[in-house]
């Protein structure tokens, strides 16, 4: 299948999908031949696919192949793990044609793109996410980062991948949980730009819980079609590409307020778009039928409607901190109707506290 | 007088130079009104003018002015004082809108350089160059970086400030020491780029010791431009900008191989510029009378024409790990004529080693 292409003029990069992918050396061989290549991947995901890319990078023609084993979860998004990387790098006397190739999920794209983005200013680097979540979004559009004990992804950079493969197949071996966070950001590409797409996931979400190959591999790749339309537009999140974090806004408040690594990155999205979704009906820009089948669809995947139990204050300061947060007032992304988003920077403190009230345990 | 501009498409911004611009309110107002501030600077800059500088930003409408200091020297450019600022920021709940304002000289300037690339994935800064290494290197080009113990400035980004603000009144204060390590990449300006400048650094180089206001002016207007030209061609030094590398192969081999700080950047550049000459001259592409000018001039600024004692082995294994060995093989910047540069990456190993021991101790 011919693959999508993020139209970055000179940071352009093709997304291919598909099952099977990660064997084919040949999808490889344009970005690695004669050069070294550092994979970066987790204990997790290293016995199920490292020796399989390894093998394919090696018929690609690629110079060396070192592979660098982190940790897995939310905690190796850190400076020691991304020293961990660098250092890796150095001791292969890597220079600056050297590729990173991020094997894994959305905790280690981030963390191998920053990577990749600082080492000796910026080297080349190949996503190949082995998640739904990554598949669907974290490997798409070039945002990296690692995370900083007052606030997840404080520190990174916009750095465009040479080329994401997304291998379906991987999908296969993917904890269930897991599965139902990545369709957290499947479902929001939806309700912010794509209104016949919710529907066909209201249709067809048992299938994608049943991982039905062909129901999954068209859930990414509406979703990255979705996304790219986006980062095309707005590759540094200046204005448009904020829409891309409806439901990140309460979702990023839930992960430091109970913790990074209780709740999955995606779980607290799901209940961050319920939130938002009930803060769009309370701004006047969504029906309350419509925040009703967001919250049906978010629990039809398995995913909680309900935050944890933190006061409303919590929330508005953790927000406060958010990234998103500009000259000191919280911006909301908020539907105008479902399939269509829209950034506000206006709305009373009151009315999101009744929207947190609204999805409270 | 007119600012000099660094032309980067969107990314352009002016160099302004003249004696008294720390003080010049109206000169930081169009960057900083009613944003936040923080200023990172270290404790032997700070007595001296971070008070007036604060004062200037908030006469220019920042809407707060944070200070952050750390400690002075090369070890500064570390994870740890990196998180320091970002931590800084965060504290100060600075969001992309924030202004880093580096006032000091390279350290500062390169680790706040990087804090403002990578903060929130990247947010403002204005440089306040306050050494003449600064001035007419460090400050100009857009290059941040860190250090690792394997390698000097391993880590970093490429990031454009939104203006460049050198006070020449500011060297006043500078150590004879300092000063001589600034008139290192002076010469190198003139060497790669300008064999009439580097006459007038010949003719002028007293003045220069002697810190004569007008000269000094010339020399951080001359080295900028100079320097300037390069880098608008080369932004990312994807070829052309290497020229500026001239003497640094050399350079960050000593300064690795004694121990960071032991040797000043400026000091070990310069012996690295006589080993360089050195080998165009068995290069084929620099007569010995122009090495020999070189080798004066150097002499003239009371800056060393000899290197320390390292085995030859050890500078061309420390020289095989620095960024600009590419693909293994270690690319070196030749002079082809005095005034002119190029990069050459077939250069016998033989003949670096002679280059060095002509310039050994």
């Amino acid at each position: 299948m011919q693959p999508l292409i993020v139209s970055l003029g000179d940071r352009s990069y093709p997304i291919h999908i598909g099952p099977g992918l990660l064997d084919e050396a040949q999808l490889y061989a344009r970005y690695v031949v004669s050069r070294s290549v550092v994979v970066v991947t987790n204990a997790a995901v290293a016995p199920l696919y490292l020796e399989r890319v390894q093998r394919a990078l090696v018929q690609a023609g690629a110079r060396g192949v070192v592979p660098v084993l982190i940790e897995d979860g939310e905690r190796s998004k850190s400076w020691a793990t991304l020293d961990r990387v660098i250092d890796a790098l150095l001791a292969a006397r890597c220079g600056r044609d050297a590729v990173i190739v991020a094997l894994g999920g959305g905790v280690v794209g981030d963390l191998a793109g920053f990577a990749a983005a600082v080492y000796q200013r910026g080297i080349d680097f190949i996503q190949l996410p082995t998640t739904l979540l990554a598949q669907v979004d974290s490997s798409v559009g070039g945002k990296t980062a690692i995370n900083h004990a007052r606030g997840k992804n404080m520190v990174g950079a916009f750095h465009q991948p040479l080329a994401v493969i997304a291998d379906v197949a991987t999908l296969d071996s993917l904890p269930d949980r897991e599965l139902r966070a990545g369709i957290a950001e499947v479902i929001k590409h939806g309700c912010i730009l794509d209104l016949q797409f919710v529907g066909w996931l209201e249709a067809n979400m048992a299938k994608l819980l049943a991982r039905d190959r062909a129901a999954l591999g068209h859930a990414v790749r509406r979703s990255c079609e979705l996304k790219v339309q986006v980062v095309a537009a707005d590759e540094r999140e200046s204005g448009l590409r904020a829409i891309l974090n409806f439901g990140h806004t309460f979702g990023h408040a839930i992960e430091a307020g109970v913790g990074y690594g209780e709740w999955l990155h995606g779980e607290a999205v799901a209940t961050g778009m319920v939130m938002a979704a009930e803060l769009s009906v309370r701004a006047g820009s969504l029906r309350r039928e419509e925040a009703d089948r967001v919250r049906a669809l978010v629990a039809a995947a398995g995913l909680p409607v309900r935050g944890p139990a933190l006061p409303a204050e919590r929330y508005l300061e953790l927000m406060q901190v958010d990234k998103k947060a500009s000259g000191g007032r919280i911006r909301y992304i908020v539907l105008e109707g479902l399939g269509r988003a829209a950034l506000r920077g206006d709305l009373d403190p009151d009315m999101v506290r009744q929207s947190i009230a609204a999805a409270a345990q």
